[in-house]
């Protein structure tokens, strides 16, 4: 069974990203808009209740934190997605250590970029076109994460919760 | 801003009923399979909070439960909903008691028929036919309920979720 952890911003970033993501983003349906902590990972429907308590802890240990966006920028030339470049604030990327060092098999190469992904799989041309549309485009958003989640995915690609990891102490 | 509260079932049934639903379910891109413990209702994100904690304290007073499924029903003629009919449990009756009490203004005239939609908004052909084929299937399925999800809705009619409440004392 194929895993992942994201954060769902609140509603009116959602509807914002979804306003660009219907029209740029295959994956429109079978996901709502969101900020990617861990991608997808194979584990058994056994192991994900131990997982489930080691993000419980992680989440019991951190404290809620502002998410703030005011751009749409692009992985160019890596890839074609067009995303709301999020703040790399110390709690979200501290967050996203501590539960990607629960999976030591993998060292990503890659730094951690946050975003939320409003365009992809589009072509070369279609992303200048859009990219060239939006990377003007400011969007001054600030709300506050105190909470994340785990999903897994269904057969069909859409993706279901499992379970939410509230943040800081109860 | 719209809510609703759900059993999302495992991956292994979800599948089974998005084979149909994707056929016969309009609502197939914007949530994947669930059974509905509390229909739409709308709430400002001020109290959701207050709501999430209500539906924390009947979480943690209910124990897990098992949710078995073994036929392919219909609400015809009240309307051309085809389902996975669930069998009411006193546990599960008793969780949709305790969640729909805490909207008292709303007394439903409905009984609680527990059910996973796989068919809705079929016109009467279509729903005679889709039925017609599937009345005869048995689906003989057994699973643990050990959690329920709080949900909001999306512009766009899209749900995601707002919280995970785990069944049972922590």
């Amino acid at each position: 069974m194929k895993f992942g952890v994201v954060i769902f911003p609140s509603k009116k970033l959602q509807d914002l990203a979804n306003s660009y993501r219907k029209r740029y983003d295959p994956h429109y349906a079978l996901i709502t808009p969101h900020l990617t902590l861990k991608n997808g990972f194979e584990a058994s429907e056994k192991t994900v209740g131990d997982l489930a308590n080691k993000f419980r802890h992680i989440a019991a240990n951190t404290n809620s934190f502002t998410l703030k966006t005011s751009k749409i920028s692009s992985f160019q030339p890596v890839n074609n997605v067009i995303y709301f470049k999020v703040d790399p604030t110390e709690e979200l990327t501290k967050l996203h250590s501590e539960i990607n060092e629960l999976f030591t098999e993998e060292h990503s190469e890659y730094a951690f970029v946050p975003h939320i992904t409003i365009g992809q799989k589009l072509s070369n041309d279609e992303h200048s076109d859009v990219y060239g549309s939006l990377r003007m485009t400011s969007i001054n958003h600030e709300e506050t994460v105190d909470r994340f989640h785990l999903l897994y995915q269904l057969e069909n690609g859409s993706w279901t919760v499992y379970e939410t990891f509230r943040l800081g102490k109860e």
